[in-house]
């Protein structure tokens, strides 16, 4: 039982970086000798130290004969800027090393463990994995696929609608589940929405919380049509504008010269899975899609979506001409619906998130 | 602290009739002495005795210098098969009654407590009132204003569809969710659809609980288009079909000759709240809507609807041309959207449900 409880404290520690960690994993680390905490040390951002070598260097001597726990397995490539952990882990003199999981890096997924092993450290691996795994959600797809992890927010009435008929959508939700996604924006590399959503609501699409850094603005705009004084392009921070190549070059250029990035596809609509792997190689390891109904239809049609969190506001508008939450062609099929897994429920003041992961 | 404990031990007592005691409230009653109970008693069914008779009964002579607990005031009038309770209670030597509410029963309303108060007895009111009102909402609306208790219950997926556009729809939801919907129609007087739904799912609408019987079936067919052989006509229990006095002659007669009650209508469309204040007229408390979109729309319009149960399933159909949850023309602007009060989420094996009362 205790192994569990210095895992969580290690999840704890590691959750403290949300959102500042990318493209790294996060991760908390506990030194425990008799029963008590030595030490305890988290990665804060890339490229300063690991959480195993920040609580080893606070225990220094005391480390010798203790429990490392921590939430992944310890890394023991030199491919990076910082010294490989299993080095450090082994020189300390540390005798148990307890972990929430393996590595998914090709790069360590089981050497960094089998390394301890060798040294004489008895490792124990799969403490409370499941939550290590949640936390770490983005770092794993990424670090497995290349490409980011999707998620997939929206707001919405209790009948299923996001807009009314002439698209007045703000707010539906509250103040607390509106905190909520400005909390989800601090924790993701990018936002990725449509042209319509610009037009209609003119989002700023930033993280207002302080200390928080705003994610890239992914704007998927094939015929280049987002307005000059769309708050998208005239706010920090970067925006990408996603659009056909064989658009207007003189549009191209004004955005440009404006510092807006754009990424060119070929066909008329954007494959987003193409678009993921761009985005992946380009180091973003997490995308927020704040879209509408047709952006959400497109994105699960692709199969590109992980996650989706379904803000509920207890409100109906009701109405074949109002905006469902998700548009596009339906499923012929019930036995068709994608399906959500793990789901979780909460209230957020007046207002439920419900949230889950996309069966595959 | 302890009033509270007996008080909400009566409302555990009362439900037990859920479903049977119509058109009389739920009512269940503890006597205690000394801090221990004494005798239980609830009320079982219309023209059985009250639930304070059951306990006083019980108790026999040891009720003398008890207190009584009881969900709802007393009754002090004549006008029913069973005796009025507050001379009982009078008669039984009880020193004090606590109440969970006052009977909203005109004829009662505080004349019950009232009649305690000058025999000497004390009398404390409003102990856990918000449960008691819950738990008897229906008998509630129905005795201040003549017209049931209106439950909008639908089952539909994450992004509120309740059908392919081909019209499927069984089942969105579990097996949990499907039982929670029997014990639903186990505890409504009447449940009532529309031809639409009678044709596109053929369904029974009965109650398949042991021991509760079916509630009446309401199908709102304005041009009698339900085939001969639509289960709702041919099971038990009964069936009222609402339609146009201008209808066919010939198919209302073949109707009434099978047993089926015509409710008739002048205008093309059934006025909704007329239709409810006849259905109050006959002694029915509570009806339960299980329809498709447009009658959805249609009720919420017509302002009859008290509480919705939204079974919801962790799947996604999406599309513009699946079904959605509520039909109809949409409200216009988000501040003229229902809204839902007194919410509550629970989990029903892999699907939620969200309920609440409709603000008026």
């Amino acid at each position: 039982m205790s192994d569990e409880i210095f895992i969580r404290r290690t999840l704890s520690l590691a959750k403290r970086a949300q959102g500042r960690t990318s493209p790294n994993p996060m991760v908390g680390a506990v030194l425990v000798k008799n029963g008590r905490t030595i030490a305890e040390g988290y990665h804060k951002k890339a490229g300063t130290p690991h959480a195993e070598a920040v609580a080893l260097e606070r225990a220094g001597e005391k480390a010798r004969g203790a429990t490392l726990y921590v939430n992944l397995e310890p890394c023991c490539h030199t491919d990076k800027r910082t010294p490989p952990c299993t080095g450090r882990i082994i020189a300390s003199g540390v005798r148990r090393v307890v972990v929430a999981m393996t590595d998914p890096n090709p790069k360590v997924s089981g050497k960094g463990t089998a390394e301890l092993r060798r040294a004489g450290i008895t490792v124990v691996s799969g403490i409370e994995e499941d939550r290590a795994r949640t936390l770490n959600e983005h770092y794993i797809k990424y670090i497995s696929t290349g490409s980011p992890f999707v998620i997939l927010k929206t707001a919405m009435t209790l009948d299923g609608k996001i807009a009314t008929p002439e698209g007045e959508s703000q707010w539906i939700t509250g103040e607390k589940a509106r905190a909520e996604v400005q909390r989800l924006r601090g924790s993701v590399d990018a936002i990725m929405t449509a042209i319509g959503t610009v037009r209609m609501d003119n989002p700023r699409l930033t993280c207002r919380i302080r200390g928080r850094r705003s994610p890239v603005r992914i704007i998927i705009d094939p015929r280049l049509e987002t307005g000059p004084d769309a708050q998208v392009l005239s706010c920090p921070p970067d925006t990408v504008v996603v659009t056909r190549k064989s658009g207007p070059a003189g549009k191209k250029l004004l955005l440009r010269q404006r510092g807006i990035d754009l990424l060119e596809h070929q066909q008329d609509r954007v494959d987003l899975a193409w678009l993921m792997k761009t985005l992946g190689s380009r180091g973003i390891t997490s995308v927020l899609v704040e879209g509408g109904a047709s952006l959400n239809s497109s994105c699960l049609e692709s199969g590109i979506v992980d996650r989706v969190m379904f803000f509920i506001a207890p409100k109906m508008i009701g109405g074949r001409d109002s905006v469902p939450v998700v548009g596009g062609r339906s499923y012929r099929r019930l036995a068709e619906a994608h399906r959500v897994v793990g789901t979780k429920i909460r209230r957020l003041g007046e207002d439920f998130l419900i949230e889950g992961l996309i069966e595959k």
